[in-house]
């Protein structure tokens, strides 16, 4: 029988007495590596044959939840650092990494124990639920490094060259209350209620060293036949993504080399926004105006003048009269690598679905009225922003003829140090010499 | 091979135009029952084993979606009507009906066709997922018989003395732009997008004869052994549900009968609350505390003083001392028939998780920040919400001490008419002599 469990930080002085118990339960569990796991019972059995009884690995060389295949809910948090000590950041970093072991492998938090005198050492809401392939994915953002001006947990010399500040692109309409953040958590399942879980007991340990600045959540869902998802504007979306599967592409365009800092190799960057699309607008325009648009057949997701979805894209070819069959500001153009000077990034596609607001269109016919608050929660994984999204996007957002129904309204860039092993913690080497 | 279909409904005259078209759809598909749908074939074929493909009849005596074994995903929306004309809105309804067997049925809107210089007959993200178990639920808002003291289409000698305007409860903040409506239609469905899919179609095709007013997502997720799913609050929500396969249980609290007008009869009542949850705060009480509040253990589900979640609830039982074992004010004794007169609702219940944002709790300690805009999409059936819901909840929205962690924001009240045989459409017996 192991002790129960402290109750959960709801003092700075609590956080570190639950970190201690939470380390401990970290490394008795880093001991045993994840086969380890099972020598305390999952919150729900795996049952045979289900999908979601399935666990991806928390431990290893690289954080999971990057080129894990995507699952098909999301649940994205910002958060903002509100202390100055360098120590306690580290014990947060701390039990959030033996607290994301746990939740992966399909339990609570931390053990629940019997005494119902305190404060539960879990939330409950996924009990019974199962691990639901549930990923965990960390990022430190600039505000870590650097905030006001001030180094403020002495990293500033340590912060990568490659988490710039993300520049202002043209069209950008950003909410300050959904963007940016001093640290991201992307939780992953299979079930929506599994990753919201995840981020609560994670934000909850955390509190008050770090609160939630802003949350995203959103989903996929995969077509019968395993065929690519389609977002909301009824298009396949990832068709030329590079293949996950593909090792040497990901060292290539995802994982931090010898280029970045001893503490972020293995790791890779990440950019998020969350862009609303004005659907009633869209839904409006007829097949062929959506198909010239894109630059792709709408139900076959094939390029224009190609038959099959993945055809290669032609980007050289014209039509009779001598004008290019996919037009100059079709998306898929705009987007492709070689349009780019071979710059990829690997996307990680969510839409987001937020009910109904009050909006004024930015283009014609100008509706004014209760729209839909829904679109793309994009993610997308590099190994440098300034030769990945940033890139792309510059020439996108000036171009693209999606962007008369697309606008970016929040987001962030995020660090994402590599994976680690047993008995360490998200982001460790950034806190060491060398 | 069918005809093409008109485009969709972009004016007045586009609607009455789609209806034709579609009218005839639905009258083709009608001849044939719903078996007749197998002639063309479903956007997504049925794979084998997969529950997801399983299929919701949508015509028969009384409307899916109600008793309705609950699905995992749930997209509500309330419209207003813009038009004072009855036979706009007679057009509306047909092309709903029409419409909205197709989707049950997990076809697109309307045949796709081949011309793409048109507006697509459908919106595309649910090609190729299946019909997950798609209901549609339809209902008549106070505001359909008289609105700003208006008989605006000849209906108010026919408001249904049950379809009250809702009284204000103790507590109550609604917010106007996510309370009342027109009409109401509630999709559900194993899959979120299929569910949003189903809506969007219909708003399109009504618009701008009526307009979207709210929106609001909700999901549930069931355990892997079956057992009751789990609220955001970490309980066991729906434990003393009457169960939907009972159909005397039905006929007594949920079918409208003899007592009604006859255009209501076989249908029933819907009352839609958004309840938004101090989450952060609850998470901070202890675990007592929380079983005190709720009159049930967290983890089992059992009434207190019991063992089994579905043992009897106990109100008349005392401890040692002469105190109730379940509190005078916990949620489960003032919830409970016998607390009420025997009065018992349907709840079906989903819940909402809308992100973050800014809020000011009204409980100590008064925290302020950003916190979850979750909590519960609060959805209960009844065949007379007077002697249903807001009795109910006359009651509990002043002693539950529940209360102290839950606002209502919004929501509304809805007369949900019967269901239909093919070639009718929904509420028709309202627009009929007698």
């Amino acid at each position: 029988m192991k002790p129960l469990p402290p109750p959960p930080a709801l003092t700075r002085r609590g956080l570190v007495r639950a970190a201690a118990g939470l380390a401990a339960a970290g490394a008795a569990l880093a001991g045993k590596g994840v086969a380890g796991a099972a020598v305390e019972p999952a919150a729900a059995p795996s049952a045979a044959g289900d999908n979601k009884a399935a666990v991806e690995p928390f431990w290893g060389e690289h954080q999971s939840g990057i080129i894990t295949p995507i699952q098909n809910y999301s649940y994205f948090a910002a958060l903002d650092l509100d202390t100055a000590k360098r120590d306690e950041l580290i014990e947060m970093l701390r039990v959030w990494t033996a607290t994301a072991a746990r939740l992966a492998a399909g339990k609570t938090a931390a053990p629940l124990g019997t005494d119902v005198s305190t404060v539960g050492a879990d939330t409950g809401e996924a009990l019974g639920l199962p691990p639901a392939r549930l990923t965990l994915t960390f990022g430190f953002g600039p505000g870590l490094f650097v905030a006001n001006g001030k180094d403020r947990f002495g990293l500033a010399a340590r912060r990568p060259a490659a988490l710039v500040d993300l520049p202002v692109f043209n069209g950008d309409q950003l909410i300050p209350e959904k963007t940016g953040g001093d640290l991201s958590v992307q939780a992953c399942a299979d079930d929506p209620q599994v990753a919201f879980h995840a981020v609560r007991q994670l934000a909850r340990l955390a509190y008050p060293i770090a609160k939630i600045r802003w949350v995203q959540a959103g989903y996929t869902t995969r077509p019968q036949d395993g065929g690519t998802p389609r977002n909301l504007m009824g298009l396949k979306d990832g068709t030329s993504n590079p293949a996950v599967s593909d090792p040497k592409a990901m060292a290539q365009l995802v994982w931090v080399g010898a280029e970045g800092p001893n503490w972020m190799r293995g790791g890779s960057y990440v950019v998020v926004r969350r862009i609303r699309v004005a659907l009633e607008h869209w839904d409006r325009m007829n097949i062929a105006f959506q198909e010239q648009t894109i630059g792709r057949h709408k139900y076959s997701g094939a390029p224009l003048g190609g038959k099959g979805e993945f055809d290669t894209l032609n980007l050289a070819a014209n039509d009779k009269d001598g004008n290019p069959i996919i037009p100059e500001s079709a998306h898929v153009r705009l987007a492709a690598a070689a349009s780019n000077g071979g710059a990829q990034i690997l996307r990680r596609p969510y839409s987001y679905n937020d009910g109904a607001n009050f909006v004024a269109e930015r283009w014609p016919p100008w509706r004014q009225g209760i729209e839909y608050d829904a679109g793309l929660l994009f993610i997308c994984y590099q190994r440098d922003p300034r030769t990945g999204f940033i890139k792309i996007f510059e020439n996108m957002s000036k171009f693209d003829m999606l962007n008369q129904f697309v606008t970016h309204t929040g987001g962030g860039l995020f660090a994402c140090p590599p994976g680690i092993q047993p008995g360490g913690f998200i982001g460790q080497r950034l806190f060491e010499p060398g």
